[in-house]
C-alpha cells in the first residue's frame, strides 16, 4: 500500500495566508500618510499648506530609508538581538515584515509635523525625521515588540496605543514646546487667538482616510490568520479578530460623540474638527487594547478619549501656552496614555488572568512613564540643539510670508485667496 | 500502522480565509463613507459644508452604535430570530459579521444626508440616524436578508441595490420632500433656480472613493471564498465572483456614458456631475443582481440606470418640485428601483431555474413596494412629527447665514470666498 | 481499512486564495484612477479643472468597455491565441483575470489626459482613449506579456514599467507634440511661461492615493500566492514578494529623495511638486523590475528616476518645447525607460542566469524601441489626423474662457477665485 505524498503543508499555507493579510494590512496602513497629510494640510494656514505637504511626504521618503538601514538595526539590537538591519537580512518573509514595521515607524514620524506646523525649517524637521526613524522610535519598540527591558517587566500594548500614538504626540508636544509659539498665536497679555486652518473638508477627508487606515492598523496586528499547532493548522491572531475590529469600530464612534458632547456643554454647538479629532481621539485610545477590551470597555474608552479631547487641547493652549497646531497631543498623546493606562479596568477577565487589576495598572504607569521619558528628552535635546545653533525656526519675515514660498518657492493655491495678479494664460 | 492526527481541517481553514476577505471588504466599504462626505459636500454651498461634513462623521459615529445595541437585535428579530443584538452575542466571529452588517447598514443611513443638505437641523437629522439605524432600516433587512416575510415569498438582492441603495434614496426624498425645498430654489412663479455645489473636484473625488469601495460592496458580498460541503474544501461564493466583478464594473461604466450621453442629447454639453453620478448609478443599478446578469444585461442595466439620471433629477426637481440636493433619488433610488426590476429580463438562464420571468418580475415588484411603503412612512412620519414641533429645519436667518456657522460655529473656509477680515497671524 | 475522500484538493485551495488577492490588489489599482484625477486635477487651471475630471472619469467608463469588447481579443490575438474577448468567453475566472488587465489598460490610458490638458478637445481625446483601448495598448500587451513577438526575443517587465508607463508616457509626450502648447505657455521669443496649477493639495492627494494604489500594482503582479507543483502546494510568487515590497518601497522613497536633492540644488529650494513627481517617478523606475532587484538597486533605480524628473521635465519645456502639462514624460516615459533599461546592472545574479548583462541589456533596448515606435507612430497618426480635420484642439476662445465652460458647461468653484456675481439662495 502506498500513500501520496503530502499534498499540503499546514506551514506553507499558513505562510501564504498570513503574508497576504499582512500586505493588505499594510498598504492599508501606508495610506493613512495621505490621511495625515490631508488632515494637516487643512487645519494649516493657506501659505503653509505646501509645507506640510511636503513635509508628510518627506517624512515617509526620507524616515523609510533610514529605518530601512538603521531603525531596524537599532530596534533588534535594543530587543536583543543584535543588529539586524533590513538591508542586512535577504528573505523574502524578512522584508515583509520589516516593511509592516515600517509603516508603524512612520505613523509616529509624522504625528509630529502636525505640532510644529507653520514655524519650523525644513532641515530642523527632516534632520528630526532622520533621528526619530534611525534611532528614537526604534529604542521604543526595541524596549517592548522587540523583546527588550520593558517587555521583560510585563506590559500591554497591542497596535501602538503607548508605542505609535502616545510617542508621537507627546515628541509633537515637546518639539512644539521647544520651538515656541507661531507668530500671533497669543497676545502679550497671555491671550490666546486662534488661527484657523484653511479648509475643514481637507481635514475631515484625513480623518476618514486615517480612519480607514486604522482598520489595517489595529486589525491588521492581528497578523496571523492561520498558526500551526502540533502540526494542525489552526486561527492564529483570527481566534479574536472580530473582537479587534469590533472595538476599534466602537471607540471611534465613540470618541466622536464624546468630543461632540463636550463641544456641544461647552460652547452650545458641534464643532467639526472637535467631532473629527475626537474620532481619531477614540481610535487612539483603543490602539494599545483592542484584543483585550469588553465591548463596554469600547464605549468607555472611546468616549473618555473623545471627551478629553476638547479639555486637554483647551489646557495646553491656554495653560501650558504651547502652539500645538494640528492638536497631536489631545489626539495622540493623551488620548494613548489614557486608553493605555485604563487597560486593566476594562479589560476581559481572561486578560488578565495570572495578574491583578493593580498589578497590570502600575506595569501600564511604567510601560508609559519609561516611553514618555525617553520620547520628551531625546525630542526636547534634538529641537533643543538645532534651537541653540539657530536651525529650528524660520525668520519672522519667512514666517508671516508663509513657508510655501520661502521654503519650496511655490504658492499652494495661485488663483484663490489673496490676489496675486498672475495670470499667464489669458483667463482666470 | 500509525496515522498522524488530522493536519488541516477544511471548516477552519474556510473560517479564516472567508474571515479575512470579509473584514479587506468591510474597510473597503467602510471608506465609502469619505466617499459620501466628500461628494455631498462638493454638492453643497461652502457656506454648508462643514454641516454636511459633521453630517457625515455623525451619522456613522452615531449610527454605528445605535446598530450595535439595538439594529442589529431587531433586525434578527424581525427575521424570526430573536433580538440577538450585537452587544448581547459575544463570539469574535459574530462580530466580525456584525460590522459586515454595520457598513451596509451605515450606508443607507448616510445616503439621507446629501437630500436634506442646507436646511435641517442637525438635531433632527441625528434624530432620523438614531431611529433608522435602530429601527426603520433593520426592518428591511430582517424582512429580507435575516430571512423574514419578503424572504419567505422569493425575492432577488445581491448587495442591496434596494434593500439599502433604494431604501436610502426613497428615504431620502421622502425626507427632502417634508422639509421642503432650501430659500431661494424656487421662485413664486414655480421657476427653478440651479444652486451649484461649491467644488466639483471634492464631488468626483467622492465618486471615485465610493466607486472603490463599491467594489467592496459587490463584490464582498461574495462573502464566502471557500465553503466545506461533504467534508470537502469547494469555491464558495468565489466559483461566481468574476461574474460580479465583471458586472459591477460594465454597470459603473455604462452608468457614466449613459448619462454622458444624455447630458450630451439635453444640452450639447457633457456634464461632469451628471457623468459622476452617472457612474453612480450605473453601480446602484447593478447592485440587487451583480450574481445573476448576462455581460450584456450589465451593459442595459448600467446604461439605463445612467440615462434615466437626468432625466429622473429634472422630474424631481421641476415636476415634484422636491429639493433633493445631491440628487440621492435618481441615483439611489430610481436607479435601486430600476436594477431590482430588471432582474429577471437581464438574468442568466440558470439564475431563473424554477421560476418563469412573469413570476420572478412580480416578486421584485412585491419587493420593492413593501420596503419603498415601509421607508416612506417611516421616514414621513419621523420628519412630520420632527417639523410639527418645530425641529425640522434651522431658521430663515441661520439659513441664509449657513449652517456652518449657526450649528457648528465654524468657517470652513476661513482664507477664501467672502473675506471675512480675519487674518490673525500677520499674513495671508 | 477505508480512508476519507480528499478532504482539501489543493488546486482548489490556491484559486480561492489567489483570486481574493488578485481581487482585492485589481481594486487597488482601480483607485489609482482617483489618483490620477487629483493629481492631474491639481495641475490644471482652475477653469479647466472639470474637463480633467470628465476625461478621468470617461477614460475609465469608455476605455473599459472597449477593453471588454475589443481590447481584450486583440490582445490575445496578437499573442497568437485568437479573438478571446472578454465577452466571448465566459468563466467566471476569466472575467478576474480580464478585469485584473483591465486596470492596467486605463492606467495607460489615463497618463494621457495629464499631457494634453487645458487645450484638446473632449471628443478627441476620447477618441484618442477607445483606440488606445481597442487597439494601441492590447498590441503592445501581445507582443509581451501575451506571448508575441516580444515574449520570443526575451525581455523584462514585471509590472507594466514600460508596457504601461513608458508607453503611457510617451504617448503623452507624442499627444502634446501634435496638439501644440496652451496660449500662453510660450512667448513669441521662445521664452517660458510657467502656469501653475490650481492647487497643491489636490496634486499630492493624488500622489499618495497612487502610491497607495501602486502596491496594488507592483505587489499585485506577484498573482499567485499560491501554487502547485507534483501535486503540493507552493506558495507561488509569494515566495519572492517581499523583494517587490521593499524594492517598491525604496525606489518611492528615494525618488522623493532625489528630486528633492535636484530641487534644493538647482534652485535652493524644495519644490513639493517635484518632490511628489519625483516619488511617483521612483514608482515608475522601478515597476519593470520590483522582482529582480537588489536592495542597493532599489536605491540606485529610485535615485536616478527621481533625480532625472526636473532635469527631463527642463528638458522638454526649454528644448524640445513641449507642453507636457502634468509632467507625463518624465514621470512615466523616462522614467520607465531607465527603469527597464537598468535591468541587468541591479538585478539579483540568479534574475540574470542564463544571459549575460549585456544580452540582457540588448534585449531590454529592442523592447523599448519597439513599444516606444508602436506608440509613437500610432499616437501621431490619431492626433494627426484629428488635427488635419480641426477636432483636435478646442477653439482660442474656448481655451482662454477654459474648457469647463466651453466643453462641459460647469464651473468647479463657482464660489471662489474669479466673482461671476451669481449667488441665488441669498448669502455667500
Amino acid at each position: 500500500m502506498s500513500f501520496a505524498p503530502l499534498q499540503i503543508d499546514p506551514a506553507v499555507l499558513a505562510e501564504g495566508v498570513n503574508l497576504m493579510w499582512v500586505l493588505v494590512v499594510t498598504f492599508l496602513i501606508f495610506f493613512m500618510h495621505a490621511g495625515f497629510a490631508m488632515l494637516e494640510a487643512g487645519q494649516v494656514r493657506s501659505k503653509n499648506v505646501a509645507n506640510q505637504l511636503t513635509k508628510n511626504l518627506l517624512t515617509w521618503s526620507v524616515g523609510v530609508v533610514m529605518f530601512f538601514l538603521i531603525g531596524s538595526g537599532i530596534s533588534s539590537l535594543v530587543g536583543g538581538s543584535g543588529f539586524a538591519s533590513a538591508a542586512l537580512v535577504g528573505s523574502s518573509g524578512d522584508w515583509v515584515g520589516w516593511l509592516f514595521g515600517a509603516v508603524f515607524a512612520m505613523t509616529a514620524a509624522t504625528i509630529v509635523s502636525g505640532a510644529v506646523a507653520g514655524r519650523a525649517k525644513l532641515r530642523a524637521y527632516v534632520t528630526y525625521t532622520i533621528l526619530l526613524a534611525a534611532v528614537i522610535y526604534p529604542v521604543v519598540t526595541g524596549l517592548t515588540w522587540g523583546g527588550g527591558f520593558i517587555a521583560s517587566l510585563g506590559y500591554q500594548d497591542f497596535a501602538g496605543g503607548m508605542i505609535v500614538h502616545g510617542m508621537g504626540g507627546i515628541a509633537g508636544l515637546t518639539a512644539a514646546w521647544v520651538l515656541g509659539p507661531r507668530i500671533g498665536r497669543y497676545n502679550k497679555d497671555g491671550s490666546v487667538n486662534v488661527i484657523p486652518g484653511h479648509s475643514l473638508t481637507f481635514a475631515v477627508l484625513g480623518t476618514l482616510i486615517l480612519a480607514f487606515g486604522w482598520y489595517g492598523f489595529n486589525v491588521g496586528t492581528a497578523a496571523t490568520v492561520f498558526a500551526v499547532e502540533d502540526g494542525a493548522l489552526t486561527l492564529g491572531a483570527f481566534s479574536y479578530v472580530g473582537r479587534v475590529a469590533m472595538t476599534t469600530t466602537i471607540a471611534m464612534a465613540c470618541g466622536a460623540i464624546g468630543a461632540s458632547a463636550v463641544s456641544l456643554i461647552k460652547t452650545g454647538k458641534v464643532d467639526t474638527l472637535y467631532v473629527a479629532n475626537g474620532l481619531l481621539a477614540g481610535l487612539v485610545g483603543i490602539t494599545a487594547i483592542p484584543d483585550t477590551t469588553t465591548w463596554w470597555g469600547a464605549f468607555v474608552v472611546g468616549g473618555i478619549a473623545g471627551a478629553q479631547l476638547p479639555i486637554v487641547f483647551g489646557f495646553v493652549e491656554k495653560r501650558l501656552k504651547i502652539d500645538d497646531v494640528c492638536a497631536v497631543f489631545p489626539v495622540h498623546g493623551s488620548a494613548g496614555v489614557i486608553g493605555t493606562l485604563l487597560f486593566p479596568f476594562v479589560a476581559t477577565s481572561s486578560a488578565l488572568e495570572g495578574t491583578t487589576m493593580v498589578g497590570a495598572f502600575i506595569d501600564q504607569v511604567v510601560f508609559v512613564v519609561i516611553v514618555a521619558g525617553w520620547t520628551i528628552a531625546a525630542t526636547a535635546l534634538v529641537f533643543g540643539v538645532l534651537k541653540a545653533i539657530g536651525q529650528a525656526r524660520v525668520t519672522p519675515e519667512h514666517e508671516r510670508d508663509g513657508l510655501d514660498i520661502s521654503e519650496h518657492g511655490v504658492d499652494t493655491y495661485p488663483e484663490f485667496g489673496v490676489d496675486d495678479g498672475v495670470a499667464t494664460d489669458g483667463g482666470s
